[in-house]
């Protein structure tokens, strides 16, 4: 369960009360905000906040521009120069603040972008909930042997069986032993009233990496698309790219040429080194090229077949 | 003059344009959004938008802390709890935009904090206005003999005319000369036709750093505040504290809880070395001290006795 | 275990091989250069790197200041007087490097802080050790009932023993268990052969957050005792105070003057706000004062009568 | 003159002291550290301090990658390895530090780049020299008319004669009566001792832009990187630019394998949006293309076609 229906209920009354205001407002976002947007089994996104628009970000760069802007005679246009000649600051301009609940092993990948602002829950002041994440069986996927990072195939049968059992059976025995440690209810009661009960930021050592944590994360556009561009990449580990798909998804609301730009530029771009870009030219000129010919390693090789995709 | 008719007429448009926004709304801050504060004689700032509220602050705090915070009965005691003891992140979860016009030396102190959102209006795409700052006479202040960094006193008489003189006079020189180096009107013809025109990005060099500059800035409200106790402070440079004290009024409007806060803690405290501390406990035991039994160097000794309003 | 033989003689081979160079040379930090400095039960911070030292500090404020600043004779004084008026950018000049290894709950408190560059050991590329963090008995403390944040007393007897034989008895589980989903030795080759193994960065999920991580950390000198400021504090978890505490020590080989004046200002000093201040010179006035002629709450008047070393 | 006798002889003493370190010694780069690399008419930088070489980088991601790493052999192609993929954080563990001599409008440009350190001399503290910048006439440029932030061709005859010869007299005015209203000498004696002196930091405000100033600046590599991709770019102003160019060349000493790789990935290489990778595949399969078959602006396809090195 992702929600319970005390915060349903109160997500509702956020979403019932809309008042005026004289800042920009974003149409389209403000229809999705505050709504859960669920991701794995017991995580989730939302929208609490933003600031700015399309608009916002062509405002800023016609500052930034002055006269010399006047002759864009649109802002789809403009957005798009702005993105593909890397002038990042206009971005910068707009700011979005997610609620997000997350397996700790994902906020621990997360939390290396260090350009946003974030309130976590503290299991020091407070007792973690029992929600863990479990893996479907789709994505219990086996070690790659070519790639360190990678995964390759799913576990099937048996196995599966057994490692779905292990993590849900440790985590359950984890959360069970925290709770006696804590030696506490949810009314601050003490169920042994002769045990001092152990500090809570000592007792959460016991959970393991799967269970989930909350935060408020707030970032600028321009450092979400980066954060992205690293996280919805199929290079990502699964679990954080389900967090990233849901987010792009929230983009698309609010900012839909900056979205379209970025799809374009960003997420479907890809970068060519100089000797990569010499092998493309030969190649449009009709000559048939070999590695042996170039200076590529095997690896760049490949990748660069890939990316033109020439099979090998 | 600090803005122009048409700069007015599109400021009454955008705060006569109220839509529907589920988001928080900072009624305070509505008030006043977009309007144009005067600073300095041609300069000005405005809020042309922002994100969250006093009650955006105590939703972050209550995800951090979780049931922890419960007990803390109201916003305001946890507002000011949060601050006391540097809990600086909830006060990140809110932002604000301004759009300022301010003297180019004024902003190359401004600059400097480098935790905000910056769009300047640019010199290599666009011609600067001709605009520039000139001291009311009682801010001509001279140069202190005992304090590197500071004023004292202000000049008067001859020399007061003198220096009006020469600032006046070599900023009107260096603009048209400017102008006839760029050899290009408002219209974007060139008066002298035979001429080629310097680049824009060249022909500014000629400007001096009291001619106005505008920008973007958008900065969270932690940082916002760590700015205002630097450049609000009595020993900042008058021209920068006369933006400082506008945008203090902005806070007072929109986080009146945090705005008293920061008052009391950040703006009006003051912070003891352990030696001062030591003299400070001495001096409430009744202890008559002098300086010559402490640590403390003559200067520290001069700062401490200041601080407590003591006459040495 | 902190460090196995092989890592010992790495560091011997580090430590005796010095080489010239026309760098500032920090003569008390070269002695414990790459030394193993252990913290808790297998954890360890040693430094492996650094720029500058107090020289490089007087130095960069003599660039701001220029002539400014010869008046004042000695470096010692300069530096004092730099961070009493919280001039901080000469001490970003200065720049350190750390190896360190933590359990993951303090990384993941350390982390928060986010001027620093990291390079963590990865679970996703790499197989962590059998190695967690147990408390000692001494430091076994029960839940503060006054203080969400805080630890009170000590666990004793049976409920002690309980709770180190769970904390122990459930980290050894979830290795083995982990160990068994990555069906991989330390040759890379399968136990057994007839299954796939799990991914890496899958099965890491099942550790618990008391198993050590390490990683690399450089932060500038100011950005490190905005660090120390907040973790070497009593109100810090014990254990990422032990690691405050020890890098503290680093410091004080590395740049004497600076350790110094940060001990008086930063851990040593405290921040009055305007109330309390008004309250200080009452007290020094020789006035009785009692709360209930403040605006102070309770929380406040007690935490300041603490500072003033008054029995309340 | 770029330097004074005064100042050689401190780099003389400076560049003869060696003194033996264990740290990592960069030998390509301690050959000229220190040294004045001459940048515009009166411009330089130099190194002044740094830490970690290519080693390091590969250290660092050793420590992420763990085991992972073992099979990569060389260090070479681990370095070109993590600039092709996006692993930035091992480059963050070296970081330079630079002594710039520079104009003011250049300053406020690189001054944009947020993540670095930076001590300024003070014009509120100290008197600046008696220094401007003033263009050769190769590098005095017409203002493009195709490009509001271009330049395009170079001025000529007396055009180019009367605009030198404005930039000189009007720096050389705003310097006499920056003087004359400080009304102080270089023993701070007064001139006029009838006369206050205006305070330095309202004087300053009579320069113009293209005096010089001069700071510390210190960075990361990775953030270096990124600032020289974008400062080195023929994009850039010209000014800007030269100062790029020269840090260039103490990184290619500094540290060679980085160097190449980023020469080749970065300086190098090229990005292409998803639609102009649809068009490459076309070309290399044979198809004559054409724009109108095509989702590109024209000016998207021209800036595409310059790439690839096809004339239209």
């Amino acid at each position: 369960m992702t929600v319970n229906s005390d915060q349903n209920a109160e997500i509702e009354a956020q979403r019932s009360a809309a008042q005026p205001t004289r800042r920009v407002v974003a149409k389209g976002l403000e229809e999705i905000l505050y709504q859960i947007v669920p991701v794995l089994d017991h995580g989730f996104i939302r929208v609490i906040d933003y600031m700015g628009d399309d608009s916002a970000i062509v405002q800023a760069a016609r500052v930034s521009y002055g006269r010399g802007t006047k002759r864009v005679s649109e802002d789809r246009g403009l957005i798009r120069y702005l993105m593909r000649h890397r002038h990042t600051t206009p971005f910068e301009m707009c700011e979005i603040k997610y609620h997000c609940k997350l397996p700790i092993f994902v906020a621990r990948q997360w939390i290396r972008h260090r350009t946003a602002n974030v309130n976590e829950y503290s299991a020091r002041y407070s007792i973690l909930d029992n929600e863990f994440y479990i893996p479907n069986a789709e994505h219990l996927a086996s070690q790659s042997d070519a790639n360190r990072q990678g995964r390759s195939g799913v576990l099937e049968g048996e196995e599966a069986q057994r490692v779905l059992h292990l993590l849900r059976d440790d985590a359950e025995n984890a959360y069970m032993h925290y709770a006696e440690m804590l030696n506490e209810n949810s009314q601050e009661q003490k169920p042994y009233p002769e045990r001092s009960g152990l500090a809570r930021e000592l007792a959460r050592m016991n959970l393991s990496l799967n269970f989930y944590t909350q935060w408020y994360w707030k970032i600028d556009l321009q450092n979400l698309m980066h954060f992205l561009e690293l996280r919805a990449d199929p290079h990502a580990q699964y679990e954080i790219r389900a967090y990233a798909d849901a987010m792009l998804e929230t983009i698309r609301h609010w900012v839909p040429h900056t979205f379209q730009a970025f799809m374009d530029y960003g997420i479907g771009g890809v970068r060519l080194s100089s000797g990569a870009l010499e092998i493309v030219k030969r190649l449009i000129n009709g000559e048939s090229v070999s590695r042996e010919d170039t200076d590529l390693s095997a690896r760049e090789w490949s990748e660069l077949m890939a990316i033109l995709g020439i099979e090998t």
